[in-house]
Order: structure tokens, then C-alpha cells, then sequence
């Protein structure tokens, strides 16, 4: 298996720690896309995944799989023991609907706030978002404040459960993890009150698959490059 | 189990779509709300599903699932028999990825357009998307834009395969059926020379679970009330 991305960014981040957590990370040949140069919208790349984004898991036979929530599904079915997809019919709706929340309220709003409330990742990849109307500005910052909401709606959640989708780990812990270090690198913090939130966040960060791997700072590399 | 839904919107005709597919509509009680009444922005609606949105799935033990793939997920599996989400990790996943695809390139920016950048569903429900801004004539009319692309890529798709993730029917193919109804409704039609994407769409409205179960003229109804 080959995986297209670039370390340091939010969804390749939560491919590695899913890829961490199977301990399949040595099975896996790691390709780096220039994403800053935009290497991801050339015609070679759209081959592999017409939406234009990262990551891209190729599987043996050519075929490539995109979206975060498909790959994990793959690798977690890998080894016929699925520990962050559910095993029971009530398990897979609770991580898939919280796994869509976790996208919907808070990683999508935190990117759409980076591309079209700050600088993003500059001109050149701007450009292809096609930006360039007079509401960006104030839809950006609405999306901000979407995130911020999301960050309020998970902090509930946790007061009420240990992990994001009941009492175990999932891949929506996952996404909501890189949602808030995305949020961070974009300028966007946690409520100093948000208890809950800032202990769970502080026990994801702890666990093997995410210190050893990708990292805690695996973000603020790429923010202190970018000047966020 | 209940289904809180109203019958000829997008989302919930998503999941009567499975229920008949999977042969449970027997099974379920469906509770009506009213969507253009607002009621699932109501506290006690909220209480349900904190998005606001249909259809929301209650399990008998009062555990509520929203979010239409994790519904899905829940009633493909009950049986032990999953026939839409896939049996293999790499059906679960080619699944997955067209199922998100199906979402963000065709069913969301339809939706957005109509909310957007028509009457949509009157006042007071734009009341609740917060639309009073400037750019949100351009922004609604962009969701047009892309949802048009939607049409065009997976008429490509389904130039190269029978249904939308391969070989099989899936949920993804439902999600691009209801996607397109939706368009209709909304006043983006098909190109007329799409003929991959045409064909495959009489294939689908010719299946029992659409049919008879949802039909045909499950939006056609609503669009003609509310004079779109």
C-alpha cells in the first residue's frame, strides 16, 4: 500500500494516527505531495483523486481510495478486527455520526476559516479556491464562529462520556483531535472553561498512536512556517 | 425503532429508500415533523439531533442517530447482512468514498444553492442559516456551480462502471439519486448530453425500494408547493 500526503496537515494526521493505532505504519509506503506547491490539483494527481485533496491511499491493485472516513474503514477492516469503526450495528452509527459531526462542526469549519479568513497557505493555492467575491471575508469568520460552536457541542458531550462516540476510542476521537490543533494553528482556542474537552484532548494526546507518531506538534511546525 | 422525518425531503428520502431496500419499513413508526413550521429547530427537537436536521433514527433503548450514512449503517446491519455499505474493506470503502463524493460534490452544494440563492424554504427557516450577508447570492449560486461539476463527475463515473461505487448497488447510489431529485426541484437539471448519468438514473427510479416506496415524485410534490 502506498499513501499520498504530507505530514503536518490535518487530514494526513488522522490517516497516520489511525495508521499508528492498526500498528501498520511499516506496512505502508509513505509519498510526499508538495502541497504548498500545489501539487495536489495537477492533472496527475486528480488521476488519483478528482477531488484534489489529501490524503490518497493506493491499494495494491491500483486502486485509490480517498476521504479520511474510507480509509479508515480499509485499514480498520484490515486485520478483521475493527477497534475504531464498531463492531455492533449501534457502535457504527454512534462513530459515523459522531464521526460526520466531527467533520461538520468542527474540521471543515476550522479549513474553510483558515482558506477564506486568514492568508491559508498563500496565493498560489488560493487560486484555486476561487475566492475572489465580495462575501469571502464574512463567510470565513461565520465559519470560525461555527467551529467554536462545535468546540462548545463537544465539550458537552464529554462532560457526559469519556470518548466522543461512548466509552471507547473511535476514529471520530480522531477527527476531533485534529480539529482542534487545525483550530490552533489557525488562530482558533478552546474556552479556557471547557474542562472536559481540554482532559480528553490532554488523554488523546497521551496515547502511543498519537506521541509517537504523528505527534503533538505535528501542526506547530507547519503554523510557525506559515507565520499562523 | 422510530423515524422522526418528513416525508419528500432529500435526507429522509435517503433513508426510506433503505428501509425499503433492507425490507424493515414494517418495522419502524415513522413520526412526522414539520419542517416548514421549524420544528426541528425546536429545543425538543434539538434535544434529538443538536444539528437541526432529518431524519433522526430512535432506537428502542432511546439512543437517537442522525446523520444519513450512520443511519444507513445501522439498518444495513441489523440482519448481519449488509447489502449497501459492503462486505469487503475495499467494497466498505470504494462505498465510503462515493457516499462522501455524493455529499460534498453533489447533495450539499444543491442544498446550498437552494437555501442560498433561491426563496428556499421561505423566511422563517432562512431565519435559522443566518443568510443576511452580502455575499450570499454569489455564495449560493458557486454551490450551483459545483454541484453542476458533481454532475459532470460522476457522469464520467458511471461512463465506466454500472453504479456509482463499482459494480453493485450501494447507498451511494441512492445518495446521488436523491441528489439529483433534489437539483431538479431545485432548478439545476442534467445536461442532456450526460448519457451515462441519464441511463443509470431510469435504471435506479425503476427499482422496487424507489418506486414504490418513495417514488418517483417524491420531491415533485413539495417543489410544485412551494412553487419552485
Amino acid at each position: 500500500m502506498k499513501i499520498f500526503d504530507r505530514p503536518g496537515f490535518p487530514n494526513p494526521a488522522r490517516i497516520r494516527i489511525v495508521l499508528a493505532e492498526k500498528q501498520i505504519d511499516s506496512k505502508v509506503e509513505f509519498v510526499p505531495i508538495d502541497l504548498i506547491g500545489a501539487e495536489h490539483k495537477s492533472p496527475a494527481f486528480l488521476q488519483k483523486n478528482p477531488s484534489g485533496v489529501l490524503p490518497v491511499l493506493e491499494l495494491d491493485d491500483g486502486t485509490h481510495i480517498s476521504e479520511s472516513t474510507a480509509i479508515t474503514e480499509y485499514l480498520d477492516h484490515l486485520d478483521g478486527n475493527p477497534t475504531l469503526t464498531g463492531t455492533t450495528p449501534r457502535q457504527r452509527a454512534l462513530i459515523h455520526m459522531m464521526q460526520r459531526r466531527a467533520e461538520a462542526e468542527l474540521l471543515d469549519p476550522v479549513g474553510d476559516y483558515f482558506h477564506y479568513a486568514t492568508p491559508g497557505l498563500g496565493p498560489q493555492l488560493q487560486a484555486f479556491k476561487s475566492l475572489d467575491w465580495s462575501g469571502r471575508d464574512e463567510w470565513g469568520r461565520r465559519q470560525g464562529e461555527r467551529a467554536r460552536a462545535g468546540m462548545t457541542y463537544f465539550n458537552g458531550v464529554l462532560e457526559r462520556q469519556p470518548y466522543v462516540a461512548g466509552d471507547a476510542f473511535s476514529m471520530a476521537d480522531i477527527t476531533v483531535f485534529v480539529g482542534l490543533m487545525f483550530a490552533g494553528a489557525a488562530g482558533i482556542t478552546i474556552p479556557g472553561d471547557y474542562a472536559a474537552l481540554v482532559a480528553w484532548r490532554t488523554r488523546v494526546a497521551d496515547l502511543p498512536s498519537v506521541k509517537h507518531r504523528s505527534g503533538q506538534a505535528f501542526l506547530a511546525d507547519d503554523a510557525r512556517r506559515l507565520g499562523l
